[in-house]
């Protein structure tokens, strides 16, 4: 597999992975949207493992984070919490590495207490996580470990005042609260016409709807979370972006494209009704340098220690014997599944992805320009 | 129905209605025991009305433990773990009711911060009760309440050091950590022939190999407990107890040897091997007033300042379409089908409860001694 195509590999593991606070309109998504749960074949449990890659790409930041905090703060009992925690086996391997990293310094006897948030959208499967709680608190007996999970939006509070010294998120912040509500006319039908996010297609009007509903999100999320850390407290955080200015990157639609043209296929066949169509709409938004930092600096209770943007570049590890679409379209239906079949019924999915897949290896096959994704990470203290 | 059958309903469902903690031999209940989750018709949510009914009777004694806490301490942040929530409408409804008695109380502006914990072992289904939260916030979205789950085996620590200001555990704790290893020969046949409980038939090595695996566990929860309260804090325990000091009541053993009966049938019938049923045991204890008292004086880290038993009485409201047997079995089923499953197998189920509806009916009619069941309720201060 060319390089091309492994760095397309990845943005599509870093959109798809942690659909956050999609919400379509009318759909309350608090109370619909969900991962695929439990561990079978097509659990999102057991199509994460280039999601693991993609965290240990920035690991050593995570690690100085929480580092420095730690040099700084010596608490005797820390609290961490994991946003978007989501249920497969890397949201209990991030809690060990921190844990470890905290373990490695000096510290005093008895060691610090570990006190751990894991946050999800209330339709998580948390089930699923927690049964393999008993297995991990075994092999971490000899350390003071309390894991608990608080599901909610992380648009708005989640955890008591001041209680948390490190928070992380990954992969989850470019997913917006809601469909800006610009995006629908006065029936209900999106403005944004032949697209279901922004596309070359896309008028102003809809970028800048979409950029007002991250401003909002994202202030939104910095205000709830420095209620939530200690003074001195950081947070990592890590979510897809992009370098220019221009809001239709490619690197941030074509995968909207070839779904949008997937769900337009099964129009054309008669499976889909146009107008349900019409009303879909991703929720999805890829921030610049710029307009993060702007929120930042706006909401005022963080310093910005760290804004790194990088290329995304991964290696193939995909089942050889399955084209290149076809697993992408596994790991997108893993993530999307719930939300797809509340809207258009759950007898489309097959045949949807398998357009998605048909379609992901031709885009792929007659594609000759490069395509950037962009990964930014941000560390914040809390002032 | 009569007086006494409404005392026999209600104690059916004191008995039933969280089987915490037990183990069979071989079998790691944390990894197998659940409730019957979601919220379909043989559902543990669906078939919780009478336990909220039982809870409602020691309202007044949960009320004044929070009130007389809440008065010495006056936290800004009040610490509040429900041991056993299990995953029905009364859950949420408890924590609803311990706020309100806080904020009936002249407080501070602003009003004092609510951070609840629940509990329950890991096989729990969380996610039908995470998925009420929404609707729950929105009810009470004046208040600062944040509501996480702390999934484990409360026979052990579960929270973080002192973070506790009241405890609350309905109907939990008569269930034991695990049969007692004394209950058990070389080669894991139970001793307690021709029963699954302590029953008229079981010697006094059976009874006392159940009063130490008591003396042990409760222990264990006390001092795990003293860890996470506050000094000041309070506990209030409600668990089913027994007044003589002989082991066997009948009060206690009459539901086990209905489920004996049913399971003996099975074996009758070819459809359960023998063996099988002779290394099944049920690891409940209704301790008496002085074995409690015992513990919590041995242990020295709470004063009992109430320990009261009452027989307890119901009003009957099972479905009239039904037989009151076929009822029982129905809420029953709701709770013990995991453990049966994974011992018998789950092709078992349908007939095992339409026998104990049968035999529960027939055991009724023909009955005609005073069954006794009581519940125990204590609060416990934190010295």
């Amino acid at each position: 597999m060319s390089l091309k195509r492994e760095k397309q590999t990845y943005m599509l593991f870093m959109l798809s992975q942690k659909t956050h606070d999609i919400i379509l309109m009318k759909m309350d998504i608090e109370k619909v949207f969900q991962m695929k749960g439990g561990i079978g074949e097509n659990s999102y449990s057991k199509n994460s493992s280039l999601q693991k890659r993609a965290a240990d790409k920035v690991k050593h930041i995570i690690t100085a984070a929480m580092e420095q905090m730690y040099v700084e703060k010596r608490p005797n009992s820390i609290g961490i919490a994991d946003l978007g925690c989501s249920t497969g086996p890397n949201t209990l391997s991030n809690i060990k590495q921190l844990v470890h990293t905290v373990l490695l310094h000096p510290h005093p006897d008895p060691e610090p207490e570990f006190r751990v948030f894991l946050n999800d959208l209330p339709t998580n499967d948390f089930n699923t996580l927690f049964q393999s709680l008993p297995d991990f608190y075994t092999q971490l007996n000899k350390h003071r470990i309390y894991i608990s999970a608080y599901p909610g939006s992380f648009y708005g509070r989640l955890f008591p005042d001041h209680c948390l010294h490190f928070i992380y998120s990954s992969n989850c912040l470019h997913w917006l609260s809601k469909v800006p509500a610009g995006i629908y006319d006065e029936q209900g039908f999106s403005i944004n016409k032949k697209s279901i996010y922004i596309s070359e297609r896309s008028t102003q009007e809809v970028s800048l709807a979409y950029l007002k509903q991250f401003q909002h999100d994202f202030s939104l999320f910095l205000k709830s979370r420095s209620q939530e850390l200690v003074c001195g407290g950081r947070m990592v955080l890590i979510l897809l972006g992009r370098t220019g200015s221009h809001h239709a990157d490619r690197g941030n639609s074509v995968f909207w494209e070839i779904m949008y043209r997937s769900l337009s296929t099964m129009v054309d066949e008669g499976e889909i009704d146009e107008e349900k169509l019409e009303s879909y709409e991703v929720h999805f938004y890829a921030p610049s340098k710029e307009e993060l930092e702007d929120e930042v600096r706006k909401e005022g209770s963080f310093k910005l220690d760290v804004l790194e943007m990088f290329e995304n570049e991964n290696e193939n590890d995909i089942d050889a014997d399955m084209s290149y679409g076809t697993a992408v379209a596994k790991t997108v239906r893993s993530i999307q599944e719930s939300m797809l079949a509340n809207h258009f019924g759950d007898s489309i999915l097959d045949k949807l992805f398998q357009h998605y897949a048909t379609l992901l290896d031709q885009e792929l096959a007659a594609a000759n320009d490069h395509i950037n994704s962009i990964t930014t990470v941000l560390v914040l203290t809390k002032l």
